[in-house]
């Protein structure tokens, strides 16, 4: 194996999600200082960006300085104080790590749960809310990167409202390739990654907190207990809030060179068009597995990630492994309870064109046979 | 202002520091999966070169998927429980920030303080652990960015396990620049970052945990408070601990490219040639800026950073405005107390050059006149 050349790999898992030329290219671009007019420039035409694609106007929108699970635990750490009743949807990996990431943070957490795969009614949740009443924060996952489940969100922010509730949502694996309306939805805080739609590389964790979730952050009458992720030292960086732009921590300055590039190919693309084509590559997709038999797991796929259950008489390493080998193809394997049971085929950003439906289709068939 | 190709500059604050275009191109190199072999052999080598530099044998040896801070906090949130008696050594900014993150921790914090730009003697490190006998680790920073104070190490981690306590140093500013033995001077638990004398862009934080403290969080009653910085959990991922290797979160892929070929360019170089090199650059310049009259603020200062007090009559933000506006040098300003005070001059890495010394005194030289 020649690491210093790695064997290029056409990324349709769960992510990461393959990455263009152009977006490679801008992260390599020289190294600015974190206080460098030109960088912050750099930084505020990313923020304004992420806006567009979260369709919010929250000012306080930003790349957090890690990965996915970093934004989890930022919107978490500063909108949760210990003793605050929350409730939590778990219906996979993403929304058992939100349970737990939550009571790290000394949250009582009512978890409500569906089988895997399946998605969460407008009335489980309000039952729930009337159940707990004293919950402060609606916990919810938009696509379940394990189980590939959409659940939908519409209506969800006015039943937490109307019992002063926040609804905090993981947008890890939709953001730029499904229908996400920030405002219009009335999402309070939500958080997502570079590597799955977006197609930048990992290493950066959009997030953004609207007017509801600001005045809980201001309310705090103890710190967050995360000082790498505290909203209310950072925003006086990402947003200049309260005077000036104050040094907290060095940013990744060369990722987010990346983040700009990424977020604007989406935008010349078209938040809509782009979202249309995700859809379409799911569809062709999808035609494709099911005439070979091959069956997906949730009742609601997401157009970005494909779960489906392993055919009986296959071998999953074996297969993945002939995937990987021979064809460069890289597909996710189970997590968690379907680990053994399902495959997850990424189709993501960049990733989710015509030509790697009919590839992964193609090698799928002469694997399987 | 054209943000798409932004003017390079000369970086010599308190970091980022120059990045080679090795690195750079390093760092484009196509995205693979966090999972793939090739990327688990890369992952490998790096945290390897890592124990190189550390000096270490450590296993528990990585990047933690973050800049600098995420390090601090990575050792903080492991190693301490809530109630846990910690001493911190406070001597400027970062040694405050990890007073911080520790009292977020639950931690009792009994801080010991000198002057800032002054360092500690063994004698005040024992009088605390004296004074705190139920202490269970020691906070120091070897290099206190903010003053460009030299902490020396060696010798105080037998102090500590004298008492049964753990030490904890935050290396961010000296690793790769300075002297500095983990396992010779018995060091814990030691973190740093990538963007300062290892001369990477920044986005990882450099950990390395000793035997002693992993028994203290094998031994923990209570999970960590973060779950993005588990060591129990991350330790599977990076190290293959308890067998296979797990995924815990999607670690910033392309960083550890550019990582591992700073990395080789140390090793290239060869260590003890690195740190000669700094010191004798950091004597270059002193003897420069001694000429022009500029005055050092610590006694005992360190090579990769030189904090120098702004002379009378001089315009701390125009001065700064100047070099970098019209020789593209960026130097730091004064943090903290020290703001309006000092300018902190970065020999760091690959800015570390005897080129590098002779522009910036010809350019303080043109500009103080």
């Amino acid at each position: 194996m020649n690491t210093q050349f790695p064997v290029e790999r056409i990324l349709l898992g769960p992510g990461p999600s393959p990455v263009s030329s152009r977006v490679l290219r801008a992260l390599a671009a020289p190294t600015l200082g974190h206080l460098d007019p030109q960088y912050l420039a750099i930084l505020d035409e990313t923020c304004e960006m992420l806006r567009q694609i979260f369709q919010t106007k929250n000012p306080l929108t930003f790349p957090v300085s890690g990965t996915g699970m970093a934004g989890m635990e930022c919107v978490a750490v500063n909108l949760i104080e210990p003793g605050d009743e929350v409730i939590v949807c778990v219906n996979g990996v993403f929304g058992g790590r939100m349970k737990d990431v939550m009571e790290r943070c000394g949250a009582t957490v009512h978890a409500i749960e569906v089988p895997w795969g399946d998605v969460f009614s407008h009335e489980q949740i309000a039952a729930a809310l009337e159940q707990h009443p004293k919950s402060k924060l609606v916990g919810i996952v938009h696509a379940e990167t394990s189980t590939g489940a959409h659940q939908p969100l519409e209506g969800l922010a006015k039943l937490a409202h109307a019992r002063d509730a926040l609804l905090m949502v993981d947008a890890v694996t939709s953001l730029g390739g499904h229908e996400l309306r920030v405002d219009d939805w009335e999402i309070d805080a939500i958080y997502s990654g570079t590597q799955k739609c977006l197609s930048c590389p990992p290493g950066l964790a959009p997030v953004s907190f609207g007017g509801r979730a600001l005045a809980k952050m201001d309310a705090r009458k103890t710190k967050p207990q995360s000082w790498y992720l505290d909203v209310s030292m950072l925003r006086k960086y990402y947003t200049g809030a309260g005077g000036g732009r104050v040094y907290h921590h060095t940013a990744p300055i060369n990722m987010t060179y990346a983040l700009r590039e990424a977020l604007a190919i989406v935008l010349e693309e078209g938040l809509d068009n782009r979202i249309a084509r995700h859809a379409k590559m799911h569809q062709r997709l999808r035609a494709g597995l099911e005439a070979m038999d091959l069956s997906y797991i949730p009742k609601h796929s997401l157009h970005t990630l494909n779960c489906i259950n392993i055919p009986a008489g296959a071998d999953d390493a074996a297969v993945r492994k002939r995937l990987l080998d021979e064809y460069g193809i890289e597909i996710g394997a189970g997590l968690g309870v379907m680990a053994g049971k399902a495959w997850r085929i990424g189709l993501m950003g960049h990733g989710s064109t015509v030509r790697n439906v009919a590839l992964v289709l193609a090698a799928l068939r002469e694997i399987l046979g």
